[in-house]
């Protein structure tokens, strides 16, 4: 069977994206791994599936697969990727479109600069819900990591976050710092590391060590967890440009109780065809 | 312009292959670093391209270019790609090709079973030909890495080769002793680190640690020298099957002035087309 799909990018997480929408496409977890290989295959951090909804009342059913195969519920640079394909292979004219997903129904919307807006949820702070061991949610906490003791802020935006203040994103010590934080016996489903450096309120720049995977061109929720923080410690105002080294997001938000915000870009990189 | 590629592999070495014969196509290296970004692009180790030769009597010309876009003169595993695509592509019906590359012309055959033979041209062993460091040609050298004396046997094969014998490939210390071999004095241009496991005279177990590549699924090259150096030292006779971890390779060579030729497989990934 031939499939076709379209490769994606957004700030560099890369994504093939299959058109199930038009007609059903079944993929086993082998397929998927085969597709993953970046040498045997086509390669890519997540694949996108764009189905009909089972629910009334969406456009569409949006699911995403790990490069070993497993279903997962969340991917900020997945859906912005999601809403730009179903706008450019014409499955839509919405700008705004209703999407199921594994967590439930998202809201993103394509924006006239050709960007993409994605409601990325509430953030938590309670140090069980990170989680994270605290006696109470604070804006800071000092943590004991190989001889010293860093100021971390702790946050859940579906996933565990640690954000610690750099002078300079570029000489910050993530590949030493990362794994150890990472697994910090203080994080016991362990947690992503994000170093943020503040250029001013409406401007940092980040690197993320990210859980099970090491450090990566750019991680959504880490963009949402860094400045969620920032904004908590008076250091940031809404909304704030987060500058990785993959490219740019914007990230809002309007402080407790209240869904953050990520717009950004979603690429086109290239059209395929493969056997399966 | 929209560009159309295939994708292809032999044993793991993965590559783009752009017919330039049927049109006239140019790229520039910044135009092929970007298509070798394995998030931004399509990603591959070389960049295949077919054109009508410049010289008579040949069916067509080869051109090899690295990620970095850099054009290089030799590619084995790239070599078989290149037969299967314009058989595939019926841009040619036989099954023996003339081919012009940067160095010369080869002839490289499609075998009956769809597996490709490609001369790889003569084992040169003269120190000064690898280059390495010694005296006058030796089966065996010592050489002097971390504490320990390795035995190592040299040669060239159009690049420089140092072969190690070990009693299983699985536990070799290829990270550690790689670089220690690649970078030793006595390999002015560096050297390429094989690790050999003779399974019996005709088979072999090889990983190779590549001169600024770090352990690679597979190397043309060095299956090659692995070979040739144990036919001269007894321990194989031709020809020979060569396990790597991207696949296998049969390498036959008859001795002393004749050239070694490499049997192999190349595999159609997918098809694809890009905007550059």
């Amino acid at each position: 069977m031939k499939l076709t799909f379209t490769k994606m990018q957004g700030i560099g997480n890369d994504f093939i994206v299959i058109d199930g929408y038009s007609s059903p496409v079944n993929l086993d977890a082998a397929t998927i791994c085969r597709l993953a290989d970046r040498h045997f295959g086509v390669g890519f951090d997540q694949l996108l599936l764009v189905e009909k909804p089972t629910v009334e009342g969406v456009d569409f059913r949006y699911r995403i697969f790990n490069a070993d195969g497993g279903e997962v519920e969340q991917c900020g640079n997945g859906a912005r990727c999601f809403v730009r394909f179903v706008h450019d292979k014409a499955l839509t004219n919405q700008r705004e479109i209703r999407v199921e997903t594994a967590r439930g129904v998202i809201f993103p919307k394509l924006e006239d600069n050709g960007l993409v807006t994605v409601n990325m949820g509430e953030p938590r702070f309670q140090p069980a819900e990170v989680p994270f061991v605290a006696d109470q949610d604070e804006l800071v906490y000092p943590l004991q990591v190989a001889n010293q003791t860093l100021e971390i802020s702790t946050v859940s935006m579906g996933n565990p976050h640690a954000v610690t203040l750099v002078s300079d994103v570029d000489t910050a010590p993530v590949e030493n710092l990362g794994p150890l934080i990472e697994h910090h016996v203080r994080f016991p489903q362990r947690v992503n590391a994000g170093f943020m450096q503040v250029v001013d309120a409406h401007h940092i720049r980040l690197r993320v060590y990210e859980r099970g995977s090491g450090e990566t061109l750019a991680c959504g929720t880490g963009a949402c967890a860094a400045v969620v923080s920032g904004i908590r410690r008076g250091l940031l105002q809404s909304p704030v440009k987060v500058t990785t080294r993959g490219g740019e997001l914007t990230i809002a938000w309007d402080g407790a109780q209240q869904p953050v915000w990520m717009t950004g870009p979603a690429e086109t990189v290239f059209e395929g065809s493969i056997e399966i």
